[in-house]
């Protein structure tokens, strides 16, 4: 293959970068079906695990590297396009300091309702009205650090696909399945469910860990506000209280969800 | 007492609001040690707590209630002053939609080292060198949750009381004593505590609840990036990982430490 020396962007009105910006909102990163995702390591994690990278963006000092070079093979053999852009619009780009050196477009991924199997000793998570994409992408990375098989959103949640999301999971993004589910198709899905249901809420008095182990789960999250709706809720084969001192109602939802995961799906024998 | 019919404020180059605003950065934080608390709910709190609230800032719509009264006594008791400002400018204050129509200006708190004691089924918190002001935020709420009796903020840790932080405490900034230490003096200072010393590290091979509960313990979280550093990570007595799946090494440093507060500090019988 012949190596074309690269033109290097440097105006943010180029068409490309213009496409590119347009995934900081929900419009653009839903019409172009794409997310942006930030620095090398987690752009090679995503191409390693197959997720198309449509556009890899490299500053001019970015340099070279076998892990660069893994990045790049693996935009190309996806049909994706290499970007060369100038330092300072990469900054511009990334809108923050110490912007990283590496972007990629990569294309969302969904899952089906099909995906969501209960098969012994999995974990799925399910959030209902989830709402800060720092709290979604946290709760990302504790998914999959505790190997929970997928996360299914329930009615309108924040999308885990936005850049903040994305940045929160710290590239734990490309490990777990997600699938969007509205409430109504929730309530007829959840019936054909042979799994556990389990549920938060401050009246119950069960401990997470009281939650038989091995047995196919779906650990239900509410919203941040709110909890979990009544309507949701009563799907629930078990609730569960996280145990605080009396008067404290309420943990930030990454952190509870944090301890779920733990309590019921951390390895046994780590 | 005579009612006075309050004066509405409604430019921000007022003195009062550019005193309230100067609390958005940390220098005048630090200048006038004080905070912004936002929301009625955490302001009688803060005031029921023996908070000195300094200004109580209300909204020409805030109307009147028992809880305001009450907000509006214990101001007036530790001899602060309550402003009103128009809507429109408490929108600006606020920098965000759905702006709270009430906001605290309260007196910044810092314990002393002498107040962190080993005493039986006490639990402190340190944290080395945490950088976000939300991870900061939801920690202090989960300390709050879980009993903790203080938390230690050793070297240049994010400031407590930067309104994010406040915010993602979600009112429990005015239950948790925070004392300041730079590392020099905690690596003196340990060599007192009889307690244990708990930290993580990704080598340990102990769960989290191998720890005996019941003594005093000291829980050491590191940096976000970096974790502990061996200096703080020498003092610990048990090192303890968080069990994962293979090949993850990390979680967002609040829903570990939700975890780690989670094992060994919340109530057996709750």
């Amino acid at each position: 293959m012949r190596e074309q020396t690269p033109i290097v962007i440097s105006s943010a009105a180029n068409p490309e970068i213009k496409a590119l910006r347009a995934l900081d909102s929900k419009k653009g990163r839903s019409e172009q079906n794409a997310f942006v995702s930030e620095g090398l390591r987690h752009v090679v994690e995503a191409v390693r695990k197959g997720w198309r990278v449509r556009r890899l963006v490299l500053s001019e000092s970015a340099g070279s590297s076998p892990l660069l070079q893994e990045a790049a093979d693996g935009c190309r053999r996806g049909g994706g396009r290499i970007l060369t852009v100038t330092d300072e619009l990469m900054t511009r780009i990334a809108r923050r300091d110490n912007a990283q050196s590496v972007i990629a477009v990569i294309e969302q991924r969904w899952a089906g309702l099909d995906a969501v199997r209960a098969e012994p000793g999995t974990t799925w998570l399910a959030l209902e009205g989830v709402r800060d994409p720092g709290n979604l992408g946290s709760i990302i990375r504790s998914a999959d650090a505790f190997s929970v098989a997928g996360i299914m959103l329930i009615g309108h949640t924040v999308d885990p696909y936005s850049t903040e999301a994305v940045r929160a999971s710290m590239g734990s993004i490309v490990n777990v399945p997600l699938v969007r589910i509205d409430e109504a198709a929730y309530l007829q899905w959840y019936t054909r469910w042979s799994g556990r249901i389990v549920g938060t809420h401050l009246k119950a008095t069960g401990r997470p860990e009281s939650v038989t182990r091995g047995a196919p789960t779906l650990l239900l999250m509410g919203n941040e506000q709110s909890g979990l709706t009544d309507r949701i809720a009563a799907s629930c084969t078990d609730l569960v209280r996280i145990p605080m001192r009396e008067g404290a109602d309420s943990l930030n939802l990454a952190a509870a969800t944090a301890i779920m995961l733990y309590a019921i799906a951390a390895p046994a024998d780590a």
